[in-house]
């Protein structure tokens, strides 16, 4: 959006904006600004100077604060909202539990000052519940805000649970967002040790260095030493929602084996997860026993690590998960925190010869039943969905997901479009995510290219987030949202105008644009030529347009009909050379 | 494909398979084999071994003879089948024209061994034209092989003019291949020097990188120095049909100046490339004067070269461009050596703001006007399109060509589906390129990431064909092309059975592959495992899925049926928990 377009909506004061500081090297003349609300409600936000006359962008923001240190954490700005509604209790100040402490499972510390007063609520605190009463939440403010939409738009589609405001009550850092089919695309990165692999503070650096460049969740799937450990540090420090699967750190608490798994931990760990604010669960309830065997003749069975333990489990107790059986309590324990659920997909399909089969679409009507169940609690939900899918059968995913979970927020991972480029995953997936986020996917899980392979470096998750925010802007750009276009507008125009250092300023990673045309390019000078590297200055096309336009506009031929005035003027000309002449008939 | 689908068709001989050579360090496990067809037709394809009891897989394969050396040229496997036509006259041995002398032009010198015998025909010597006299050639039998079609589906498409086989008699040395849309969808690469960058040598390698990694065509769009030597080179070199831009050098010849090019200049360009064995042309006969003041009020203009020169010259002299007005003589030049026409789409949108506009559809209903002339000299015609345009308008591009020209194939640029991220067009236009290649666009036209940036490395190169492999593999699985997915099912058996060397060997890049996967897990050790560094042996869901098929088939427990059957003997236990079972209502 251009600057004139700031949202203005109900609100009575004009948003204004006060400078904060600079991104470092990664986003040049760019500066932190924010738009302000009611109620004290400040939206951070992105705005990138431009040259010519030309109207700064301002864009949507997900880094957080500025500058930040990790052992301190961010700052808890949703604390006062929080507190005025008066449905929380004070449950005491976070503490590792005794688990968490035995050496098998880790023995990082946290610092003290990451440990925060824990919440929960007297009842139900969900946004979903505040929305059905009609209320406007700051969170719901901040998010119309950051949308350029009208917080009662806001406030019907998450009452309707057509969209979530991920949101726990033990999350105050977080910058409120929203997911829905009427918003922006978003898009989640994935982030977590393994039992191979990384350490804690690779973990924040890796929360940080994907909101940078724009994740707008995270998800935490740690599965080795120091879980507990390692989301404390990531809550206390990311402005995003946090989401993780908390199977997998039950998991862990029974060394292993799926069978030995029990509610009781389960449920433990769900409190656990909840009181450090983790905004939402993947759980994989809709994993039933009877669809277990469908997955049998399976090209790649389950590929779902949450879904095969379920499936694993089920099979021998011959029973229904304890997701499925205990699902009205689980969904208690989370409208108590406001964590929402991500319903998760556990018999998505693993490979092209695997989509949209019977196990894949039988959980998805479960995954529908659940989320009614859900909305009965308040409880926000958003459904997760495939996967490996080939084009052409990407979009009955969505239109039965929208039936069957009564256009819940669907949650996709990828999908994949063919299996043949491991390595390069990113970019089958992102053919899929854009096509699916333009059908109406509310949130896209990023694949880096490192997937099927091996753990993503620094440099994977940029590639990954990088590519998801072109597949969500190509999925807004079709969805016809209100702003995505003054993005692409303002890129074009300074490509146009020859604005050299605005283009690059303008990219989503304006650093790399500049390296690649410098590769060619060096000197300054060629950053103030009307002409690029790809052509040269004779064979510019942009260069000749302006010479096009020049001369139409100094010999009046700038219309359709002063054209054809001068073709009539120069027709005895053209008969002297009838020879010449010669029309192509229709 | 597997062995098993080796084509048979109408031959009544078996296919047999004859071994060649290796493909050095890019392939590892594959090897060069020979599927042959009447008349002595020899087609080259890669067959990648396979582990664990599986049959080889054998794929297309555009990299031409192995180890061939760049001073001599490669064999001109087609010269029997031209000359046995006996529809050709010899024009003496290729020689330098004196422009190309000219020190301004270049001091390159051609090796003797890469002057070839240039041919003409003594009437039209076009596959349209032995297609409509109800003949299968050679090149066809070839191509029916290649593809796995049946060699007269092949003749009709090619007569029909829904098909083209780019082959020009003074470009023996080409590995016949078809673009039509019922056909694996191609790709196109573009390499060629500038006025800024880049040398014979370079082009010559980049001809060679480009169609190992699966370019199905090449184009030289140089402008620099050196044209005519730099065509020589890569046309003796190249097993893959060769495009180019003639207008390009026409300005070289009138320095640079577009009002100063001549019918006369243009035609002798026509006719040195053509006798040279280009095999297709880009020619922007469908910018009209009265097209050109539709592009003033466009956000970024004329972005073709080629279309923006012959705009400035229709302005400048007041008519319609050479181009158009000898369309007729251009179509006799061609048919004399079959020289396909690419008709190009001088107007496309240069911008998401652009897109669809008047300015490019007038264009495209003149390259329909145009193709239908093409075709009453039997000359073969494929139609250029955009460019720039959002997912939710490319659908409209598809059925306007295919409506406006009669079905001849179309070759698309991308289209890129967003502007905001320069440095990673490889991606942005691949999301549209998948998209338009599924709904029937015949050849995608490669975009690296260097696109507006700058001149492509080796590295860019290589990035753009992957990822245009995937945008085109991924429309054929959405096409159901017939051989599409046992690719894709063959990888994904050898990922759920853990042969990993297998995995790796059968990605489109398996080096890459590879190298990810040691990154994290560089033992040898790992393999041979059964889980991988993603989630560790813990958490691995395809290790899972393992034990939950063998826990069924002991237990008889593979069939909903025995499920249900189990699920009712457990019944009574069921009950007895009572207070523990929840199920959720419908």
């Amino acid at each position: 959006m251009s600057d004139a377009d700031l949202p203005m909506h109900e609100s009575e004061s004009v948003p204004t904006e006060s400078w904060e500081g600079d991104y470092g090297n990664h986003f040049p003349n760019s500066r932190r600004v924010y738009v302000e609300g009611r109620g004290g409600v400040r939206v951070p936000m992105r705005q990138i100077s431009l040259a010519g006359g030309e109207p700064p962008l301002t864009v949507y923001d997900t880094s957080g604060p500025l500058g930040a240190d990790p052992h301190r954490g961010l700052d808890p700005l949703r604390e006062p909202w929080i507190r005025a509604r008066g449905d929380v209790e004070e449950a005491g100040l976070h503490r590792l539990p005794d688990l968490a402490r035995d050496p098998r499972h880790g023995t990082a510390e946290i610092p003290p000052r990451l440990n925060h007063e824990v919440l929960r609520g007297t009842g139900p605190v969900t946004q979903m519940h505040y929305a059905r009463r009609g209320e406007i939440t700051p969170e719901m403010e901040f998010v119309a805000l950051r949308e350029g939409m009208d917080p009662e738009f806001v406030r019907s589609e998450v009452a309707r649970g057509r969209a979530i405001i991920p949101a726990n009550i033990n999350h105050p850092e977080l910058e409120p967002m929203i997911i829905g089919r009427a918003f922006k695309v978003k898009i989640n990165a994935n982030i977590g040790n393994s039992a191979v692999s990384s350490s804690i503070d690779e973990e924040v650096e890796k929360l940080r260095w994907s909101t940078l460049w724009g994740a707008d969740t995270v998800m935490d799937l740690s599965t080795g030493q120091n879980i507990h450990q390692t989301r404390q540090w990531i809550l206390r420090n990311s402005p995003v929602p946090i989401g993780t699967v908390p199977i997998y750190q039950a998991l862990e608490k029974v060394g292993g084996v799926p069978e030995e798994l029990t509610w009781e931990i389960y449920r433990e760990t769900l409190i656990e997860q909840a009181e450090q604010g983790v905004d939402y669960f993947t759980v994989h309830a809709g994993v039933l026993l009877r669809y277990v065997p469908m997955t049998a003749r399976r090209m790649t069975g389950i590929v779902s690590r949450g879904g095969s333990i379920i499936a694993k489990w089920c099979l021998a107790h011959h029973r229904e998960s304890f997701l499925y059986t205990h699902f009205r309590e689980i969904c208690e324990i989370m409208a108590a925190y406001d964590v929402s659920f991500s319903l998760g997909d556990g018999l998505r399909p693993g490979s092209i010869a695997d989509a949209n089969d019977e196990a894949q679409f039988a959980e998805l009507k479960t995954q529908g039943e659940l989320t009614r169940i859900a909305w009965e609690h308040d409880v926000q939900v958003m459904n997760e969905g495939p996967g490996h899918v080939p084009m052409h059968m990407i979009r009955e995913n969505m239109e039965k997901q929208l039936e069957w979970c009564d256009e819940a927020p669907f949650y996709t991972l990828g999908p994949l479009t063919t299996d043949v480029a491991p390595g390069y995953d990113h970019i089958t997936s992102a053919i899929g995510a854009a096509q699916i986020g333009w059908y109406g996917t509310a949130m896209l899980c990023y694949v880096t290219p490192k997937e099927h392979l091996g753990l993503p470096n620094r440099d994977d998750v940029k590639a990954g987030v990088i590519t998801y925010k072109i597949a969500a802007h190509a999925a807004d750009l079709a969805k016809g949202h209100p702003r995505a276009q003054d993005w692409d507008d303002a890129l074009s125009k300074a490509r146009f105008e020859f604005r050299w250092e605005d283009q690059f300023n303008l990219a989503l990673d304006p650093v790399t644009a500049r390296k690649y045309h410098d590769e060619t390019l060096p000197a300054h000078g060629a950053k103030v030529a009307h002409f690029c590297s790809m052509c040269g200055p004779k064979f510019c096309s942009m260069k000749i347009t302006q010479d096009i336009r020049d001369y139409a506009a100094e010999h009046g031929l700038d219309t359709p009909e002063a054209i054809e005035a001068g073709m009539a003027e120069k027709s005895s000309e053209f008969l002297d050379r009838g020879a010449e002449i010669y029309v192509p008939g229709d």
